[in-house]
């Protein structure tokens, strides 16, 4: 019989509500002979205010042990705006190597999009998720003075970007449409730009099956919202995926159906799954959040681990639950209502 | 009798075109006693394929001798990527110091939003227009090897963001709904947030009747979609604003409506106005560009220059008739109508 060692990290406000839903249908969705061994973190804003620290180095090694994360959601009022941020949850995805931050798009059938009539949305956003802007590499001068000076800078590496090109063009031949969009901004950051665009060319001459093209960011978000069905996989930097794929979940329905996964292809590191959404501290405790989210990241992780019956097995339960929604449902109804789609 | 100096940078594809009919309606707008002499500098594609120059140090110099400047749109295929946007356009931002980036995202009635329903969106985008990952501070490592690096440095600084956002407290404080929101990514690049949440609260303090909030920028083009009625005044950097006003535009009824003005407060330089979309050329020379963007432009040009009484004819004229629009109608045939609306 097989073990999955899932480390568990539910986080702050509505995460550990979603986080038990998304263990209630994992549960489900798991052949009989594996056995699930699970061990919870208890990492965030609490933590953090009873001893300082957001991810003590003795956790992240035994984080290490595990076959993948599954993560709620961090963050709290109560913290200052970063700290747990930068200090766990960017920390996890940079120590863990997690290049491929990997976003679904799809407008389930039944879900209302903003957009008004029946759009066609079914895109898949591949992140780099270890580069650009995010890796923490600013400084201030002249902090609280009225000289001050802050900088930020985007690394890029060859290395880096062309992982996770590879990765996009060879998801992209695996589906049917097989068109892969590069989104940047290389007519104003001309050097991180000119290096997207000349290895998305160069990793592309090994895809000659692969349809191609480029959208600077600005005009990517107009297509978004004016004609999503264009898209099928989307490769992009750091930055410019966190502000894609929340437009992304803005117009298949909202945040409550967004997930997405932090991956290591290579496996020398657990992946993460998590919601896109935050912690929604305003709802928290209440039984409001809707943990379809969590569920489909679940989906992700159940695919990533090789169990791909099992994760088409939580997609349709997803699928078909929300095609049926009427009503209102507590979090712990909807997590019942596909787990037991998911058994029976 | 006074005399309005215009420079007037038509550039390619159909910026030609729709300068032409912003022209048009300047003259039907200014009052009788205004004398209006335009000198046309003819930069963009053409001039660098000519010359391999963007922006000859003589016309920037011309330029500086004129009241305003007015452009229609930069950018051809032929050239590569980023060297008109840097060498032109943004070049002239910069050298004229255009810090504040005004971007209206206004529904007019008759026009229909991607979002359906008849959502009342009338919010105005304050960019800073000179600073950020716009300063072309970037460099590459080992170009066009496997270990190539690339950068792009964000600047900012306490006395650039400080004008922008008391510029932006100034235009909340004199609208109906005093509502002015920061637009950052504080919890990722630190540096740059908090030097942005510093200010914004700290020239807050003289704006006491201006209620404000801060939004992620991911979290922003969510409520773009879901709830653009909630914004008023927006302030934000220069690559976040860009993104922003595009998303903005295509939730006002597209890129043909949207104007802009590249504003310097002090008068030293010549504020530029502008239509946020590009040159578009698959569709120059054929009479099919919409110049109301253009035109919504020239509206922004005349309240800035004091001609407030004509800004407003101009933007009555362009609401009047975007609600009777019926039919398609030509470049030339839109800017005539919208000429005798303001002369009428
Ligand atoms: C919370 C924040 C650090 C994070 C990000 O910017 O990546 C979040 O917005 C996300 O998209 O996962
Ligand atoms: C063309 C480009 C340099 C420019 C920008 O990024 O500012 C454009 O997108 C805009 O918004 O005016």
């Amino acid at each position: 019989s097989r073990t999955l060692r899932l480390a568990v990290i539910p986080g702050d406000g509505i995460g550990q509500e979603v986080v038990a839903e998304g263990l209630k249908v994992l549960s489900a969705a798991l052949p009989s002979d594996v056995k699930l061994e699970t061990t919870e973190y208890d990492l965030g804003a609490r933590l953090y205010h009873r001893t300082g620290e957001t991810l003590p180095d003795s956790t992240l090694e035994e984080l290490k042990g595990h076959d993948a994360i599954l993560l709620g959601a961090i963050g709290d009022p109560s913290v200052p705006s970063g700290v747990l941020e930068r200090g766990l949850l960017l920390k996890l995805r940079f120590a863990f190597d997690h290049h491929i931050n990997l976003r679904p798009g799809k407008l389930f059938p039944g879900v209302t999009s903003p957009l008004g009539g029946d759009p066609q949305i079914d895109f898949v956003v591949v992140r780099e998720g270890t580069e650009g802007p995010y890796v923490g590499n600013g400084g201030t001068l002249r902090a609280g003075t009225e000289h001050e000076v802050a900088t930020e800078v985007s690394l890029n590496t060859a290395f880096g970007i062309e992982r996770v090109v590879r990765d996009a063009y060879r998801r992209a031949a695996a589906r049917p449409r097989k068109k892969l969009t590069l989104v940047h901004k290389n007519n104003v950051l001309v050097h991180a730009g000119h290096l997207w665009s000349r290895i998305f060319q160069q990793v592309g001459q090994e895809f000659p099956e692969v349809t191609t093209d480029y959208l600077h960011v600005d005009a990517a978000t107009i297509f978004f919202v004016t004609q999503p069905e264009r898209f099928d996989v989307i490769v992009t930097d750091n930055l410019f995926g966190d502000i894609l794929t929340d437009l992304a979940a803005a117009v298949t329905g909202g945040i409550g159906l967004a997930a997405s996964g932090n991956i290591n292809p290579s496996g020398a590191f657990p992946s993460m799954f998590e919601p896109v959404h935050g912690s929604a501290p305003d709802i928290a405790g209440q039984g409001k959040a809707d943990p379809t989210a969590t569920v489909l990241s679940v989906a992700m992780l159940l695919e990533h681990l090789g169990y791909t019956a099992e994760a088409a097995t939580v997609e349709a339960a997803v699928a078909a639950d929300l095609a049926a929604r009427t009503g209102t449902r507590s979090t712990s109804e909807v997590g019942d209502a596909l787990a037991a789609r998911v058994s029976g």
